[in-house]
């Protein structure tokens, strides 16, 4: 009983100010999601096993947090006479895990939901995963993801939209300077091509994303450990390098790729997102075309989106692309979709390191009301009601507290205005009203004081 | 593959229309909590087994869903040498559980941050809990609780605004008739302590609040069975026939109790909730008296409230009250606490019986332009861009479709305006806006349509 109660590793309480701050950069992006069609969701936090198994790779099968069957779950494993491992045990004494992200849900909705959906289906949706990951900075085991989604459209609108919606909600977020980067799976597909290495993709993608942290001298030392020869890396080199703007990179790519059919497509699939994008007028987000960018290729089919903040140094706060075929795992077959994801924690972080949020997002209580005995409560108590009737968060102190706690109260919860009332002031009627942050006081009647907040 | 996939069973998926309305319900209590200075915390979804275990009974411990160990889980069995069953094995394969309601997490949450916290600490809480009871209408394994609670204030203030906060909540909702009874523990322990049955307050509570449901001669009955006299029976029988208004009923029970220091002190207490909500002024809201009222008694020691719509055939769809030592199992004594909560599922279904869903609630996007090729669909890209800027929610729809098939798109969505854009419309200027609702049109020209809709 006298141990210090805890939270399990890698998760976190928020208290009323982290709630405050986290609803604000929600509110906002989902503001977005609204203005721009996307419909919210949920689904459940547990998944049957045999949704989730298989589709994150063995590391992420590793990495779900797994519910134990309730009831006698040993009965079952004596009945099937199960060998006694954690492997061969897993999969009788537990049928469902925790959420490990948001697309594998989605895609099962989808799938579920088909004949109420009409397509294209936009959806959006906020919610916790979790990942039984190793927690260290930044890195949690319960999290939320800020996921929109469109499937059942090809049309690159779609992926012009997603840069306007990152456009639009990091710049109301207050960021000043960040930048949105985009590639096509199909232009690294046709690199690969031109070099006869269609198959290594993969590698020669790890590689390339890689340009980043350890420079050109290290990728070619990359690809030439992972089976690439010189002849590829001088047919490469160039592409790595290209330089200018976007137009002028589309040009040279075009050039290098006039082999690869795919890779034109990419070129112009690239093209038609940066026309869209020049009507768009973006508020503040940089655009730029990176061939080096990858994220999870296996994944991506067209385009890939990253955004990255220059304002602080952090890992890319969002990401997404375009997949051709989510819903293939649970059998509907040739359904495309794309989608975006805001990195809400990072963007937290980058967020108050730039003193970005709004004072409002620490206040609950407009105005506190002190009484010093009944007499008083009883006084005040048409006052606080017409307030509330008005719109405004109010409290009452309960009465009996010394009038020093009570102003403690006020601060600790950052309460800008507290009305005072004592004898004095019933007697009068005109009530002392006192500024937190000035310390200025000023006698009002009730009728003021709620002209002055109403 | 071919498998039709599915969601664990007691588990739900929200569509966008169901979304629409939750999120009308959870904002409209999460406004009127704040109003009342109530600040809004998160606990994490799951908790240490060594938090939650013992704390919901027996019961409760074999509903609560534990999460398996990750990694080798199996090696810690072996390495201790457990028993191989259910029972033995759960404490050593499993050490975290889904949070089973959020009253515990929040004690504990109290408890960890009490340096960080200023008392009263008035906190609301809007999350998920899982229970692995058997599923059945209207009951389900991952639900939302929707909980204020005020720790550290043992006035009674608190009491009357929970009340309040009943009344504002739920007439925001629409709802027209609906009763808040109350009634508090020291009258039932007043009452057992008058027969001499101190001892046996459960049993005595279980039976009368039953009345309801069996009648007096049922709960006669059933108190019998439990052990109490035809003596103690004669005694209790006017307390439960109780009739008048509240002024009426305590005047009764001051006679009848008068022996009793604690149940003379409940009457008390209630008189002067009583007399605070006099001076409130309730919208909606009816107010009486049950003395049958019991609830969660063992947990409750001060005011128990629980709220009945009247308009509808459904099981309470809020209650509360106070306790005196939340927080001592985890070592923090003496702090007294008083809470409520709302039935958000329940709320649900009675507004969705009673029509009471604003039509908003089932609306995303306002407009929805339709094109006909990438001509038009660069043509309404400004408009698009200025809608949005005049923060309304619109769409385009991707070029190429069918006119029916966007049409039916908006008709999907609720989408009440549609502003087509044709060859004409590009060579005039002037746009054809169609009302879905009245399926009437006009031609507007873009300012038009800006000022129709900003």
């Amino acid at each position: 009983m006298a141990i210090k109660p805890s939270v399990p590793k890698g998760t976190r309480d928020f208290s009323p100010l982290e709630m405050g701050r986290r609803n604000y950069i929600f509110d906002t992006i989902k503001t977005v999601f609204r203005k721009y069609g996307y419909q919210q969701i949920e689904t459940p936090s547990m998944e049957n096993l045999t949704t989730l198994t298989g589709k994150y790779g063995e590391e992420g099968d590793k990495l779900m947090f797994k519910i134990l069957n309730s009831g006698d779950f040993w009965n079952e494993v004596e009945k099937k006479n199960t060998e006694h491992s954690s492997k061969a045990l897993t999969g009788v004494i537990s049928e469902k895990a925790l959420r490990y992200d948001l697309t594998v849900p989605f895609a099962r909705y989808v799938v579920q939901h088909q004949n109420e959906i009409t397509f294209p289906f936009k959806r959006f949706q906020v919610q916790p995963v979790w990942r039984a990951d190793r927690p260290q900075k930044g890195r949690y085991r319960e999290f939320f993801q800020c996921d929109a989604d469109v499937v059942g459209s090809d049309s690159l609108l779609n992926e012009a939209e997603f840069v306007m919606i990152y456009d639009e909600a990091l710049t109301r977020l207050g960021l000043k300077d960040f930048t949105v980067k985009i590639n096509n799976r199909k232009i690294l597909s046709g690199i690969a091509e031109i070099i006869d290495k269609a198959d290594n993709i993969v590698d020669l993608t790890v590689a390339i994303d890689k340009l980043d942290k350890i420079g050109l001298d290290g990728v070619k030392n990359e690809l030439l450990t992972r089976g690439f020869t010189q002849q590829d890396i001088d047919k490469i080199e160039p592409i790595i390098l290209l330089e200018g703007n976007t137009q002028q990179k589309l040009t040279q790519l075009r050039e290098v790729l006039a082999s690869s059919v795919t890779g034109l497509k990419g070129c112009d699939e690239i093209e038609e997102v940066f026309n869209y994008l020049k009507l768009a007028q973006l508020q503040t987000a940089n655009c730029e075309l990176d061939i080096t960018l990858a994220r999870g290729l296996n994944y991506y089919t067209g385009a890939i989106f990253e955004v990255k903040t220059n304002e602080v140094q952090m890992g890319s706060i969002g990401g997404g692309g375009r997949y051709d075929d989510l819903t293939g795992m649970f059998g509907l077959k040739g359904l495309t979709g794309a989608g975006i994801s805001f990195g809400a924690d990072r963007i937290y972080d980058v967020m108050e390191e730039l003193d970005l949020f709004p004072e409002e997002t620490a206040q609950t209580t407009q105005v506190l009301i002190n009484c010093f005995d009944k007499t008083g409560e009883f006084y005040a108590f048409p006052l606080l009601q017409e307030l509330r009737a008005a719109g405004i968060s109010v409290e009452m102190y309960p009465a009996g507290a010394k009038i020093k706690k009570q102003l403690d109260y006020a601060n600790s919860k950052n309460i800008p205005y507290v009305v005072l009332i004592g004898s004095d002031e019933m007697q009068t009627g005109m009530l002392t009203v006192k500024n937190m942050q000035t310390g200025t006081q000023e006698k009002l009647s009730s009728e003021q004081i709620l002209a002055k907040f109403a």
